[in-house]
């Protein structure tokens, strides 16, 4: 039976190490958490993350890196944004030889605004990795853990090793899809939390379904002209791990961006909705390192900017959908197909 | 003041009528049931299709088409898809002039699989039309009678004739997008009732919101594939027409085309569905359509096929969704990008 070493036991980790299992793999889970280690050795479930869950024998914790790496013919990194390069630092001495690295974290690393990708890339040497690949998707954890149908995508500059983590994951309840734009596939994932910000603000602000729908599709359409910018293929925002994650995460009620925006839009100022919410709202830093990018780039990203200027100006919401309304008329697909055109040309 | 008839006193029609007429047009707003026509005249209320709103005074209900006709300087149609035909007949006897047509109608002709600008060359000569727009969006009516933000496009393939109806339209909480490509609008807003069906089948299995998120994505990649086989622009279908609309269709409960999957989902017949419904499901009709569309064309469309064998062959929903998962392993976007290739070739 072959291994993997899955790193990061939260919901998602948790749940794909069940998806691994069920297609006959041994999966070592590592926990930087010894007691959540144990108990997944020892009572086979994960309450925290993922309670009235069973998890398969063959899903075993551990509390050591190196016991999780050993034999284990392909890494999954599942563990937050801000903790990648760290867990990374820790695991590269103790490769011995190249291994398949496969991340299903959706952000980026705070401060330096990088992929996760990227920071896979600059800390396991060439020759310790023989490609990265990135795992995305409109994908419930919980969802996943009773075997409900779920599709992903997978993506990798290396068609190659793409395949090779669709055939890993690939069942009867969880299709996966590769494709070659591992850039477009983090972008999506990581600034989807942005438009969630700005789906609860409208719901806060008790506008309906017509707004929403705006805000999706708009936020899509600039979103996709930043990740375009930055080298993503623009068809990649069309597919599960562009639009398909942007629905899931702007109309579940359950999502922490959406809560926070919630608060926003009803009137709370930013520092009181994170003190009360308690924890991290990735949209917030993400909104940030958006807006920045924007900027830098020079690419028009009005609802992006709106955001942002909720966030960290002071506008209140209401007068930021007014002057989104108000802008000058436009055409709706002239200026994507421009940014198409040119793509088409350069992949000839 | 100009004035602009609007024939069809349902919710949307009523609705786009309050839109005109706040944007300062007199609206003579044509209702086929006389006391329809007299209560929006004297009373200004339609109770019937949007309850508790006050129309402005400058929307005058009649049940004559000659009197809606009268020194209007453009038609908008808004009757249900199936009786498109019937008034255009009853109209075209009565043009004084070339007239500015534009439909908001989400539907094809039964029987005929027709367009509805297709419909409307067929029946108006060219000598008495200056051009065909279609408005399509998301857009619940209620929402926009209450005057909450709500962006739509308006198509032509005479893009003068487009930005002509976006300046009617265009206001504070209505914000209008032009488009070239009528036919990509006219099939994103039919086709999107197929999904609406299967997204409600999905509710009734139990399933969640991965599932649905991959029925949506995976739904529009298909109805695309047979647009841009009719002659549409791919990129139509992540526009507001597109995705936005199949977003607001797939995800509110309201929707009678989910409703009807639901009760499917749940192991009901179609007969019985229908019957218990007692009034009409667009998505059943042009599930049909589009089916024979697809074998004839040879397009790939396995949403659409599960469904319609669901509905007309008998097959459990359950079954049809195992299938759908067990299909061989794909590429994500491959397909699309040779598509579009093609298009913007065509367009050099």
């Amino acid at each position: 039976m072959k291994k993997i070493a899955v790193l990061g036991a939260g919901s998602w980790g948790t749940a794909l190490s069940m998806v691994l299992a069920d297609n006959g793999y041994a999966v070592s889970l590592w926990s930087h958490r010894k007691e959540q280690a144990e108990e997944i050795l020892n009572q086979h479930t994960n309450q925290k993350y993922l309670p009235d869950v069973t998890l398969p024998s063959h899903i075993q914790g551990t509390n050591e890196l190196s016991e999780a790496l050993d034999q284990a013919s392909a890494i999954l990194l599942v563990v937050p944004a801000k903790a990648m390069r760290s867990v990374l630092e820790q695991i590269k001495d103790q490769l011995k030889q190249p291994m398949l690295f496969i991340h299903g974290v959706k952000g980026i690393e705070p401060g330096s605004f990088k992929r996760m990708s990227e920071v896979i890339e600059e800390e396991i040497p060439a020759s310790l990795r023989t490609a990265v690949v990135v795992l995305s998707g409109p994908s419930h954890a919980e969802e996943v853990s009773l075997r409900h149908p779920t599709t992903v995508a997978v993506a990798s500059s290396d068609l190659e090793a793409a395949r090779k983590a669709q055939d890993l994951f690939f069942n009867h309840y969880f299709r996966v899809y590769t494709n070659e734009d591992t850039v477009g596939v983090e972008i999506g994932g990581a600034l989807k939390n942005i438009i969630a910000l700005g789906a609860g603000m409208l719901d806060g602000l008790g506008y309906g379904d017509n707004a929403k729908a705006a805000l999706i599709t708009r936020g899509l359409a600039e979103i996709s002209r930043l990740g375009t910018k930055m080298g993503a293929h623009p068809l990649t925002f069309i597919g599960l791990t562009g639009m398909g994650d942007l629905i899931v995460t702007c109309t579940s009620v359950h999502s922490r961006n959406w809560r926070a925006g919630n608060m926003l839009g009803k009137g709370k100022k930013l520092d009181a909705v994170l003190q009360q919410m308690g924890m991290v709202v990735e949209g917030v830093r993400t909104a940030e390192a958006a807006y920045a990018l924007a900027q830098k780039m020079k690419i028009e990203m009005p609802i992006t900017t709106a955001i942002y200027q909720v966030l960290f100006d002071g506008k209140h919401p209401k007068t930021a959908v007014d002057e989104l309304m108000d802008r000058d008329k436009k055409d709706e697909i002239a200026p994507l197909t421009h940014s198409l055109a040119e793509q088409i040309a350069r992949e000839k």
